[in-house]
């Protein structure tokens, strides 16, 4: 099945999300729900929710309960937005002006406080404490994640371990509770959850160095924005890592980083874009996405062969797929 | 008996709080744990865990869990303490550089974020939901009372009751469920957890008004920083709304307030204060206060008359003291 069709297959329980994620931020305070409800109509594919909704088939699903994790999945994955924009100085996200860019940074860094603040306040709705742990130990690992990107912006130096430990807290880790905790509130046993954490966890790593893959090696239709911006931020994905390891390669994009980073967000990656194209950099990210792919699907080996493994199986392979 | 006198005899369990207040943050990650560490080194009262640990009292005290709540408490108040000191762009707190200062905005955020979340964290270890409910509600308030503040910079039009929910949200709130969470934590009933809220409420209410009155009737001696600091801010507090309300001074004192707004933080408050000191503004406010500490002992009435309940009238009955 493709992705479009599953979306079209949980339109009722997807919309109720919606309806619910609009509710949670628009009942407490004019601006702020003002600005967290322009970051909720921005859009964005949900994906979270998805996860937590087929997690949540491996156990007794009731969409009651379930939307209690999946709405505040969803929001903490928007507070990260709203912060990573104040840092990263964006202007606009999926087309729309930023809450920082559409109101200031201090308004931006409460919207997100505020956000933050909300999903815990609904998870807590379910009165299982476990929930509640791993959330905010995931909201602590996220917060370490962003700060060692921030550490090691420009550091050309960084391993490759370096790279898969800030994507796993930047972006695996919220996948994996995603689907973790789907199950654990659908009431589903530990050995379940504990595999659908693992799928989820390895969907993760595919799916931040697959996005790390398109801004080098997309088009701007296909991005959204001109590809490089990770680069031009200084963010040093794992195509890049991988590049300098190339003899004939590293000195010149050695270079061109440094004259990136002496530009101060204004730099041109296009030279920097060609030389890692030209390298071995994006096979190899490209083959390491496809073996998480593969750990994914292994996880989810043990589970029961209901429809919701089926639709896991097929986000896999559409993560997988290189398509551009 | 005094207030000295009363942390020197809450020492010993103040002191295991000092410590698991620097574990918390100290096994993560280098940049955060030494942004957080700093924070904690330039000190504070611990006003709240004091209250935690009182109001645990009357209950089954136990030190080991009572710190579950004592340490988060702290915890919250200090990363509200790095946010607030980006919106407010200052330099120094206590006498030390702040984290937004010592590094930047960005990583003034995330230590902020990181130290939300691992308050969250510690309380998730003791599996009563209420607590964790109670604990993200808070969260959610604080940030609309911080908003609030924002949007009502350089209001002079703004009621006392615009003032006093803020206030509530910003201050009292936080040091309300001090008290109630102390209690739960220590499996107190209800209707002593619920006492113990109101005891904080009140308290935390005159605590704020004392907090305001000094910063216009101070000395720079005893604030610390010169006087008027929040009226250069833009934080109108309730001497200045009263201040505004007597014919002879509303005029002069609107001049001034928008004089110090046109300069951007750089004004003088010196005239503006002049002229609340010639008004009744202060000795309002100071009756209000004067009120909200009655209102905090009625609370304790019903209450057994262990020695903590005497410890929490000496601190009301601290806050209350006018020394200006």
């Amino acid at each position: 099945m493709k992705l479009l069709e599953l979306y079209a297959k949980m339109k009722g329980d997807l919309n109720q999300i919606e309806q619910e994620l609009e509710r949670s931020v628009s009942d407490d305070h004019a601006l702020l729900s003002e600005s967290s409800t322009h970051l909720l109509k921005a859009g964005g594919k949900r994906i979270r929710p998805v996860f937590v909704l087929l997690s949540g088939k491996f156990g007794e699903y009731k969409l009651d309960v379930i939307k209690q994790i999946a709405v505040p999945l969803e929001l903490i994955h928007m507070a990260s937005l709203v912060h990573d924009d104040v840092i990263d100085d964006a202007e606009t996200r999926r087309g729309q002006p930023t809450v920082k860019a559409k109101w200031d940074n201090r308004i931006a860094m409460y919207t997100g406080d505020y956000i933050h603040g909300k999903a815990l306040s609904i998870a807590t709705r379910l009165p299982n404490p476990i929930i509640h742990q791993v959330l905010s130990k995931a909201l602590v690992e996220m917060c370490i994640g962003e700060m060692e990107q921030i550490r090691d912006f420009f550091n050309t130096d960084q391993s490759i371990r370096n790279y898969l430990l800030r994507i796993r807290r930047k972006t695996a880790l919220l996948i994996a509770i995603s689907c973790e905790l789907g199950a654990i509130a659908a009431g589903a046993e530990r050995q379940v959850s504990n595999a659908l954490y693992r799928f989820g966890y390895n969907v993760g790593m595919a799916f931040q160095i697959r996005d790390d893959l398109l801004d080098l090696y997309g088009t701007e239709k296909q991005i959204g924005k001109p590809p490089g911006s990770d680069m031009r931020q200084g963010n040093i994905t794992l195509p890049v890592i991988l590049a300098l390891r190339d003899e004939r390669i590293r000195e010149p994009l050695l270079g061109e980083i440094a004259s990136i980073r002496s530009r101060e967000g204004r730099g041109d990656a296009r030279r920097a874009i060609e030389l890692i194209r030209g390298s071995k950099g994006g096979d190899l990210a490209d083959a390491m996405a496809n073996r998480y792919i593969a750990k994914s699907l292994q996880a989810l080996e043990g589970l029961p062969n209901i429809t919701a493994k089926k639709n896991l199986i097929d986000i896999a392979h559409f993560v997988g797929k290189r398509n551009y």
